[in-house]
């Protein structure tokens, strides 16, 4: 199949990177982030999530985010609800979608929520209605899509199921998560080949951890299936909570840089990127998690 | 095309790793890591090279490392030889295979070495008469394939013709490197497909660094256009001497584990390379810098 010519990036590092951050980040920060990358051309960013402080201390400021951050037309802010308490938040902070998630595996259902699959995403009726009634985008996420930190592997059929239910509920966008970055280009082929059975490929992204170094392979693979959307984080800010030390989401900067290389249009402005990459681990404290940002970086330094 | 359903890995980070390590290695550790290599099944080790230690201080055990490792019949040990003087070191320590090597950027070799490709390749000639008349095998490397540091761009043409010119030298293998890792996948397949027009497709190796991150998705490039061997370093030993700081050599683990998720067979145990990468980078006091080796890491320290 031919490549796309144009490849949309939802850019994850303010939810989905710095939720994984140990180190609380102000406000201030968060809001310079978002405006940064709004500034560098990114169609839609991950924002923030609106989940309890309790167990996300990291995002308990997503209101005033939402609040202060500078909007431009045409641009997705995309925010985190895992209940109707989480979109009656996104929606008084006039979020332009909301992401609801459940797992493809049973075994992290069950472990992390207490419930089935197919039980976890029928919590979500309500929240999709609600969503839809306000003219909100709605996205689903497919955790676990390439396997599973408890069960091991997941079979393709769940992660379809799990795709299907999304549709019914009227999701806009499906995500196919590599939750802990253990796909390889063959098995993403595999799934992305299934669930675009069952959902029009322009509506599927892959959100894909470099875990084992995987990402940019299993993004290839996918783009060879027809898909166009993919979450990426800048300086691949984030880590993996179920390997400390490990990688997490893969870098936009190493994601950008593949692309252009295939001659897919993005919008993005690379440069900005590497900057911004660079800034936030100097604010951090640590070497960025960009191969190309870095190599930039060096060649910039030299 | 097909996957090959065999991968040949020629493990590198005994030479083109430890070459660009600034602290000197022991040999003592040198022929450990060989040692090692050799029991986790790698059938084709770079070992060392016969230069002149006043250029590269790093090798100037190459005798001694080649005396002292413990050899299993049927790997091949190969080492670079820049000239006459490193041909007769290599055959009187009875390398394998040696390694004669060019630039496919005119910049490159003018900068380097003071002359043009062409004669760069011109005086290799009694080298690769004196390999073939000693009966070992002969292997050319094709620096700058993807791309200069100096000029930026390299044509295709230009690789084709080194490429063209080894085989006349009567070159077993011909390697297309990626020295600076700047390459991106659809530049890869068109390269390889290019030089493959003149090279038997399983005489050609990719020698890919991860520089920009994009080594894994080159492979995977290369192997859809019929490419079987591929240079890879253990814990991705080298770094990259153009830009300090940042990636290069592919990391071996990581190789390793999509070929493994891609059902292609290489006879080496994934789990021994991660304890060998993981040793070399603590006697190294540093982080391993393969993803799949800290990711497997972790998971054992959990």
């Amino acid at each position: 199949m031919p490549l796309p010519s144009r490849v949309k990036i939802v850019e994850v590092s303010p939810r989905d990177g710095l939720q994984n951050e140990k180190e609380l980040i102000s406000t201030d920060i968060k809001v310079e982030l978002v405006d940064r990358l709004t500034a560098a051309g990114f169609p839609n960013i991950e924002a923030t999530s609106f989940v309890s402080p309790k167990w996300v201390p990291q995002m308990a400021d997503a209101t005033d985010v939402m609040a202060r951050i500078q909007r431009k037309p045409g641009v997705i802010y995309s925010v985190l609800t895992p209940n109707m308490k989480g979109l009656e938040g996104a929606l008084a902070a006039k979020a332009d979608e909301v992401v609801i998630f459940g797992a493809a595996s049973e075994a992290f259902s069950q472990k992390n929520i207490n419930c089935s699959i197919a039980e976890s995403i029928t919590r979500f009726e309500p929240v999709a209605e609600a969503a839809r009634a306000a003219g909100v985008r709605l996205r689903g996420s497919i955790s676990c899509a390439l396997g599973c930190p408890y069960q091991g592997e997941v079979p393709i059929e769940a992660v379809v199921d799990v795709a299907r239910r999304y549709v019914a509920l009227g999701c806009d966008e499906i995500d196919v998560a590599d939750t802990i970055g253990v796909g390889t280009p063959q098995r993403v082929r595999d799934v992305m080949t299934a669930v675009t059975q069952v959902v029009d490929p322009g509506r599927v992204s892959g959100h894909f951890h470099d875990t084992y170094g995987q990402a940019l392979a299993n993004i290839l693979a996918a783009l060879e299936t027809g898909i166009s959307i993919f979450h990426t984080s800048v300086a691949g800010l984030g880590g993996c909570p179920y390997a400390k030390g490990a990688t997490g989401n893969v870098a936009t900067e190493d994601v950008l840089y593949m692309l252009r290389g295939l001659g897919i249009n993005t919008g993005i402005d690379f440069d900005a990127v590497v900057d911004i990459g660079q800034w936030m681990s100097a604010h951090l404290n640590r070497k960025g998690g960009s191969r190309a940002g870095n190599a930039v970086a060096a060649k910039r330094a030299a």
